[in-house]
């Protein structure tokens, strides 16, 4: 299935990974950004087609989203199965788990912060979440081509999976008295955040091994989803000692 | 001046902080979330005006935002003078210094993380740079009400200002050998962040008494300014030992 992604960042990473056929560049006309010309010559040494284009065709084809110039057709990033992600964890993995999570902008920057931890995976769920469409690339800043994602039905069997294969199981959410820092993120860890809203569903959350909140000594109690991602994905790199890039 | 401000977070945390006078409430009629009714009841036991109007009249207030059933006409909340933020400082105060972030959400997404962690001021430029707007005061999610925000011409004048009082001034920004974890944020700390391209200016680096970086072992190594602004400040409180509400 083609599909649309757009944004210097996630075109950029498409044709760097090359994990997915890319069968059209389309480029608005008139001086571009450096990033844009980036992203162009890239797409030129790799022999792509590219189409120079009235940036208001760029506009209708993603519906007014900010496309910074390029749009590229592409297939579709298949999900893999939660059997597979499983068998390709290695030692002490680090995984992470998404319940509901339903605003496709949040989605993306959740895996922006997951593809920049360097994860060994993520699950999501089909039911009452996004899908990963292009708002989800745009936000995912390219992000999204590194990541193995599994997409189930039912988190809570994943958990239990997870489980069998002697990974602990962190659930992350607000008001609880054990904090992020306080868990021994050095195991192999399953980290279960949940929606903007809810939090995480009572089934799920009784499933977790931990409940962890990240401190939050200031008058606001709530952080997006994507910045708790960020905060506990940094807690386990700081506590495996990771501080440089692989 | 008036300001429309909307949101189920933004309008309780600026109900509940009391920190500037609303005129009236907009509700949209009809069966509302546990959250609406609650800002309701609350707006109700303070004596304010309430509205319930047609769902699309809260549609036209604010753009065809997402208003979660509630608008609020309120008193634009009024920046601080950057020599009253300096002489409100206590001891070894965590300030956030934000170097032309152009994005209003991006911007509402770092008040909001400055307002969990509970820092004794912000620091914003006024020249390319996104105003709090209600975009940004959705973002922040009512963060915005407890924040002493400062707006400033020149924000290397400010460095020098804050340095004058014995602060230590780390810039964040990706690529630098230093990571957050390795600076001691313990002592009296501005952080600077820059704007989601183009990072910090050079001026502004060239002022700041460190660089340091958020470690990404990962194949993506740019992280949104908000969850750049969560993670340093986590590891700010963690530091300092912060991990119980105030």
């Amino acid at each position: 299935m083609e599909q649309l992604i757009y944004g210097i960042h996630p075109v950029r990473e498409c044709l760097r990974s090359g994990t997915r056929p890319v069968s059209c560049l389309f480029v608005a006309r008139g001086a571009g950004s450096p990033g844009l010309k980036a992203v162009v010559q890239l797409a030129q040494r790799q022999g792509h087609t590219i189409r120079f284009e009235p940036r208001n065709l760029l506009d209708q084809q993603v519906g007014g989203a900010n496309h910074q110039g390029v749009v590229a057709v592409c297939v579709a990033r298949p999900y893999v199965e939660m059997e597979d992600l499983l068998d390709g964890l290695g030692p002490a993995p680090l995984v992470v788990l998404l319940d509901s999570v339903k605003d496709p902008r949040n989605l993306g920057a959740v895996l922006r912060c997951c593809a920049a931890a360097g994860v060994d995976g993520v699950v999501v769920t089909k039911d009452h979440a996004a899908g990963v469409t292009a708002t989800v690339s745009k936000a995912a800043a390219g992000g999204l081509e590194y990541l193995s994602i599994a997409r189930v039905n039912n988190l809570a069997r994943a958990i239990d999976q997870l489980k069998t294969k002697g990974i602990w199981v962190a659930g992350v959410e607000t008001g609880q008295p054990l904090g992020c820092q306080d868990l021994d993120l050095t195991l192999g860890t399953a980290l279960v955040l949940g929606s903007e809203g809810a939090g995480l569903r009572r089934l799920v959350r009784g499933k977790c091994d931990f409940l962890a909140s990240i401190p939050t000594p200031g008058p606001i109690q709530s952080l997006n989803v994507s910045v708790a991602a960020g905060i506990v994905l940094y807690e386990a790199i700081r506590q495996r000692g990771l501080s440089r890039n692989s």
